[in-house]
C-alpha cells in the first residue's frame, strides 16, 4: 500500500457477488460502468475504466465522467462478444486543480505570479518524460507562462484544450488508486430478443396413429416461421426409458403402446448422446437444424440431466448414483411422493470430475452436431457449481451458445442459476396476473442489479403448466398472455399448438393439460386457422420491425388510473422507435382508464399533439401531453401497440 | 475446490465494503448475521456461523436459523469489546434429510424397512470417529434400528433429539461450503450512548477579563453533571498561531490582545502536543480529566491536523508541506478564498509514513494523559487511509478510544470515514426541519446498511453553525431541537452556554454566531437560570432512566395525519421500556394530529387500554389501540416523551 494514494473508489456497478461472476449485456447494448469516486479535501478527482476482453494483455481505457454526488459514470460499447474485466482508475487531478483554481483567482482580481511559476514547475516535469514533439510543446507553453505576457492570455493558454490533453497524457500514474476487477460478459443479440416455440416432433406427423418425425417437423418449419418464431424447442430427443416408464396422465404404469415421457432419458439403444429411433436418424437431425436456419430459426436442445432406470450410465458408470441397501438404485422423490421412472446423479459422487466431464461432452457432442442452444430441464436440482464450471467452459470457446435455465424455483436459487452463467431464465411472469403482480416483478427484473445478471424469457404456458387463467379465460385469456408476454419481455416463447388452438382443460385438481403430451403421442390439425394464431403472428411481426422491443431493459411502467388497464412505453432511442403498450387485465369486461405517457423518455414534444397507432388495429388517434384515454374491450383486442408517430 | 460442496452462502449481513470494514456494534447490543443459505435440489440445509476475537486460534460457533425464503439468521451476542471476524460454515444436512423422509413416509403408511437400513449405515459411519461413549450410543441405536421392533417406536427413536444431537456433532465436514471472511467490531457502551456538551475554557473564568483555565473548567463541572452530559469537549487547547492570526469575527488583522482560534494551532511554545500556557499546566489537565470522571463525565480533546505557520512543523518537517515557487508554504485555500492562518498537511509527502507516526503519536501522547475520547475537526481534508491506518491502530490496543468525526461534507465522503473507523459522526440533522426530511434521513441512518458502521451523533448547533431555525424560532426553535436530538439519537450534544442562553444572532448574512467565541474570549453568567437549561436537564434526566433512548436502532417512526406532528416510539424489550415521542414542528402554532402508534413492536396489548405518562409534563393519559390523538403547544411543550404504562 501507498499512503499517498488519496482517491477513493466504492460502490463499483454492475459487480456482481463481490466480482466473482459478470454482468451481462448483450453485444447491441451500451453499457453503464460507475461508481462513487472522490479524493479527501478540494482538489479535483478524475477517472478511467481500464477494460479489456479476459486475458488480452491491452487495456481500452474510457474517462468516467462526474454526474452527481462524487458518482461517476462511462459507456461501454461492446463490439465483440465474450468475456470482458474491467477495474477503475482514479486520480487526484492536480493540474486541473491547479487550472480551475488560476482561473478564479485572476477572475478575483488576485496576483497570479506564483500560481504561473506553480504551472511552469508542472510543465516541465511533465516535459520530463515527453516525445520531443511533445516535449516541445509543453516547454514552450511553460517559457510562456514564464513571460511578462498579459496574465489574461497566458490564464487563456493555461486553461486551453490543448495544454490540457498533453498534460492528461503525461500524467503521473504512480499514486492511481486502482479498483479490483469485476466482469462483464458480452453475449450475441438473439440472448436479448428471442421468440420461442415449442412443439413435440412426436406428434408432427400430418398421418393419424404415426409417430412423428424429423422430417415431419421440417414440413412444419414454413408454418412455424411464418408465425414468426426463430427458436424451435424441442423436448428431450433421446431414447426414452423402458423400466417404470409412466402412462398418460402421468399414471405408474405404462401399456406397451405407451410413448412414456421424453424426460425419462435413457433406455438399451442409449442415452443423452443418442436418438429416439422413432424420431429420425442423426442425419434427419441435422437436416432439420439445416432447413430451420433457413428459415431464420434456431433449434433449442433440452438437456436434462437425469437417468431412466434402464439409462445405460447405471450399469457404465454405478458410482454415479446413490445405491440403496437393498441393492437398488435411490430413485427421485419427494416424500412421501416417489418418480420411480428417473434416477437423479449424484453430484456427491466421490467420482465427481469423471461425472462433470462426461455432463459436459453431452453439450459438447451437440453443439458438434450444429446445436446453438439449450434449455436446461430443472438445472436447480443438479449442483449450482458443475453448472457454473460447464457453462464457461463450453463459452469461453463458444460464446454464441445460449442456456435457458428452466427453473420454477425459489427467488435465490433462480437468481444463483443466472450469476452462474444461464443466458436466460423462465420466470414467474406464469403467475403474474394482475397490475400490481406484474408491475412489482417488471420492477424487480428491471430497476434492480437483477438486470445485470437475470435475464428473463416469459411463457404463458408449458407443458407442465396450464394457469387457471388460461382455463377460465379462454381466448381472451390466450390473446392477453400472449400480448403481455411478447411486449414486456424481449425473450417469450410459447407452447403449441396448444396454445394457438386455446386448449384449456386441465388435469382435475391440477394446473396442468389434461392428457398431457408429455405421456402420449399427439395428432394436430396443423392448418387449422385460430384468432389466437393471427394475432401471434401479427404480434411476431410486430416484434420484429420495432427494435424497442429488442430489449427488456428500456421498459418505463406508466401510471394508469384503473388497476385493470396496465400500461408502458418502451423506446429505442437510436433508432427513434417508441411504442406505448396499454392492456385490460379484466378478461370479461371493456375497462378503461387515464394513463401518464413517460412522453420525455419516449422523446416526445410536450408542446404538440403527437399520433399513436395501434399496430394492432391499425387505428390513430391524436393525443397531447401526458395524460390520455385509453379503453379496451376484451373480446375485441385486449392491449394496444401504439408506435408513437410525430406529427 | 471440490465440485462435491453444494450449498451456496450470498449475501452475508453485517458485511461492509466486501468484507473490507467492519460493521459496528456496542457491547451490549445483540447483532444479527444473516445470509441465503440453499442448496440444490431438496434437501435439507444446515449452517453455522464461526465467530471468534480476530487472531484468536478457536472459532465460537453459533447455529443459523432458517427464516424465510432461503434466509438465515443467528445472533451473535458480544462479550467483550474488540476486533472480531466470522464465516458461515453451510452444509446439505444428510441425516435431517433422512430423518423427515423417514417421518413423511412412515406417516404415508410406506414400507420403511430399507429407509431405516440407510439410517443404519450413517449411524454406523458416525461411530467410526466417536469417542467411545458415544460409539457405544451410536451403535445402540443402529442395532435396535436393525431389529423387528415396532415400526413407529424406531421413527421416534431415529428422529429423536439424541440422535440428533450426536448425528450432528459427528456430521461430516469435508463438504462444508465455508464463506469468505467479514469484520465485526465491538465497542463500549459509550459509543452508543452519550451526552455531550461543548465549551470554551478560555471563557470558563467567572472574573471578568481574565482567560479561562482547565481549574475554571473544573469549577463548572457540577453544573455541567447537573444538567446531564457525561462528555465535556473542548475546542484546542494548544498554543495558538501568532502569524496571520484572525481577529474578532473572523478578521483577517488581531489586535494584540485578541487570542485567534484554538484550531490555528501551534506556535513558538509547541504544537499538538504542548497546552496553551493560559489554560494552565498538562498537570491542571489531568486534574480536569480526574474531577470530570469522578462526576461520570468524560473528556474528550479536539484533534486538528492543521498547523499555523509558526507550528514547530514547519521548520522542524518541512516536507511535510506544499512549498510555492516564492518560498512560501501553501496556505489553506478554496480559490479565490483564502485561509493564511492555516496550514495544511501535505499527505502525498514522501515523507507520508513518518507524517503518519507523526500524527498518530499526538493521539498516543494524550491517550497517555488520560483522554479516551477524540472529536477529530475536519476529517475529511486528511487522507482517508491515514484514519483508516490511525484509528485502527489505536483501538487494536486500546478498544476504549471512542474518535467522533466532524465532517459536515457530501454522503459518500461522510460514510467512508464511519467505514474507515469513526465510531461517532456528525450528521446533516442539523438542517434536517420538516417532517418529511426527518424521517427520510432517520430511515436512511437506521434501516439502510449505514446502521452497520455510521453511528451518528446529533448536533443542534455548533460554534460554526447557527442554524436559521434557531434564529427565527428563539426559545421554542432551542427546545424543540434539543428534544428531537436527544430523543432520536442516542447520541447527542450541544455548544453551550450559548444554547442554553438561547443566543442565536447570526452574522451578516451568515449561519454563524456573532461576535463569535472562537475568536474571543467570552465571560459567561454560568448561573443564570433559563428554561432551555431546565428542560436539557430534564431531558438529559429521562435520557439516563429510560434504557429504550441508549440506542439509536430501535425506532419506529409512526404515521401521523398532519405533517407538522412527527412521532415516533422506542422500546427495550430486555427492559419493557417503551417510549412514544411526538413532537409539534410547527414553531409558532398549536398542532394536534391522530397518531399510529406501532403497538406490537412496543409489546402494547391490543384489546386493554394502556397509560402513556408524559415524563416532560407528568400528565398522563389512557389510550387504546393504534390510532389516539395528540396536540401540542409550542409555547407550553413542544413534545410529549411518553412512557407506556401497562394497566
Amino acid at each position: 500500500m501507498d499512503g499517498r494514494q488519496r482517491v477513493i473508489i466504492t460502490g463499483i456497478a454492475p459487480r456482481i457477488e463481490e466480482g466473482q461472476y459478470p454482468a451481462k449485456a448483450a453485444i447491441h447494448e451500451s453499457i453503464i460502468i460507475s461508481a462513487n469516486i472522490f479524493g479527501d479535501g478540494h482538489d479535483e478527482v478524475a477517472a478511467n475504466v481500464a477494460i479489456r476482453k479476459t486475458g488480452a494483455s491491452e487495456w481500452q481505457f474510457i474517462p468516467l465522467k462526474f454526474v452527481i454526488n462524487d458518482f461517476w459514470e462511462a459507456v461501454f460499447e461492446p463490439v465483440e462478444t465474450g468475456f470482458y474485466e474491467f477495474k477503475i482508475h482514479a486520480w487526484i487531478d492536480h493540474f486541473t486543480t491547479w487550472q480551475k483554481g488560476l482561473e478564479k483567482k485572476f477572475e478575483a482580481g488576485q496576483d497570479i505570479a506564483v500560481e504561473l511559476l506553480i504551472g511552469v514547475e508542472m510543465l516541465e516535469i511533465a516535459a520530463e518524460d515527453a516525445s520531443d514533439a511533445d516535449k516541445a510543446s509543453l516547454l514552450s507553453w511553460s517559457s510562456k507562462l514564464r513571460s511578462n505576457d498579459d496574465p489574461e492570455s497566458l490564464v487563456t493558454l493555461a486553461t486551453s484544450n490543448d495544454v490540457s490533453q498533453l498534460m492528461y497524457k503525461y500524467r503521473d500514474t504512480r499514486l492511481d488508486t486502482i479498483s479490483t476487477t469485476s466482469q462483464i460478459e458480452i453475449e450475441r443479440q438473439k440472448a436479448a430478443f428471442s421468440t420461442w416455440y415449442e412443439l413435440f416432433p412426436r406428434s408432427a406427423s400430418k398421418e393419424p396413429n404415426k409417430h412423428g418425425t424429423f422430417l415431419d417437423v421440417v414440413g412444419l418449419l414454413p408454418r412455424i416461421a411464418n408465425m414468426g418464431f426463430d427458436v424451435l424447442y424441442l423436448p428431450p430427443i433421446h431414447p426414452i426409458g423402458e423400466k417404470n416408464r409412466k402412462g398418460k396422465n402421468n399414471s405408474l404404469v405404462a401399456e406397451d403402446s405407451e410413448p412414456g415421457s421424453p424426460w425419462a432419458i435413457g433406455n438399451r439403444l442409449g442415452g443423452h448422446k443418442e436418438i429416439h429411433p422413432e424420431l429420425g436418424s442423426l442425419e434427419d437431425f441435422k437436416v432439420l437444424i439445416q432447413e430451420a436456419k433457413k428459415l431464420g430459426i434456431e433449434l433449442a436442445m433440452d438437456i436434462a440431466y437425469q437417468c431412466a432406470p434402464d439409462h445405460p450410465y447405471v450399469k457404465l458408470h454405478p458410482q454415479w448414483f446413490k445405491w440403496r441397501p437393498d441393492g437398488s438404485v435411490q430413485y427421485a422423490e419427494n416424500p412421501p411422493k416417489k418418480y420411480e421412472d428417473i434416477l437423479p446423479i449424484n453430484f456427491e459422487t466421490n467420482d465427481w470430475e469423471n461425472l462433470w466431464q462426461e455432463l459436459k461432452s453431452v453439450v459438447d457432442y451437440w453443439i458438434e452436431q450444429g446445436v446453438t442452444i439449450f434449455r436446461v430441464d430443472n438445472p436447480h436440482t443438479k449442483a449450482f457449481s458443475f453448472w457454473e464450471w460447464m457453462i464457461k467452459e463450453v463459452r469461453q470457446k463458444r460464446p454464441d451458445i445460449i442456456f435457458l435455465a428452466e427453473a420454477f424455483t425459489r427467488p435465490r436459487l433462480m437468481e444463483r442459476l443466472a450469476k452462474a452463467g444461464f443466458n436466460q431464465s423462465y420466470t414467474y411472469f406464469t403467475w403474474r396476473n394482475t397490475k400490481y403482480e406484474l408491475e412489482q416483478y417488471i420492477n424487480e427484473l428491471t430497476k434492480t442489479e437483477q438486470r445485470y445478471y437475470f435475464r428473463p424469457n416469459f411463457w404463458p404456458n408449458t407443458p407442465d403448466i396450464l394457469p387457471p387463467l388460461l382455463t377460465y379465460g379462454g381466448e381472451n385469456a390466450h390473446i392477453l398472455r400472449l400480448l403481455l408476454a411478447a411486449t414486456l419481455s424481449s425473450n417469450y416463447g410459447l407452447y403449441g399448438p396448444v396454445y394457438e388452438f386455446g386448449l384449456n382443460t386441465p388435469r382435475q385438481g391440477k394446473e396442468e393439460y389434461i392428457d398431457n403430451e408429455k405421456y402420449e403421442i399427439k395428432h394436430w390439425d396443423w392448418g387449422q386457422y385460430t384468432r389466437i394464431k393471427e394475432i401471434i403472428t401479427r404480434v411476431n411481426r410486430i416484434r420484429k420491425q420495432n427494435s424497442a422491443l429488442h430489449t427488456t431493459w428500456n421498459i418505463n411502467l406508466a401510471e394508469s388510473t384503473n388497476d385493470q388497464i396496465i400500461c408502458y412505453a418502451k423506446a429505442d432511442n437510436k433508432t427513434n422507435n417508441a411504442l406505448i403498450m396499454a392492456a385490460n387485465l379484466d378478461l370479461f369486461n371493456t375497462q378503461g382508464a387515464y394513463v401518464k405517457i413517460p412522453i420525455h423518455q419516449l422523446g416526445i414534444n410536450t408542446s404538440e399533439p403527437y399520433t399513436v397507432h395501434d399496430l394492432l388495429s391499425g387505428s390513430k388517434y391524436s393525443w397531447h401531453g401526458e395524460w390520455n384515454y385509453v379503453e379496451l374491450n376484451p373480446y375485441e383486442m385486449p392491449a394496444h401497440i401504439f408506435r408513437v408517430e410525430q406529427q
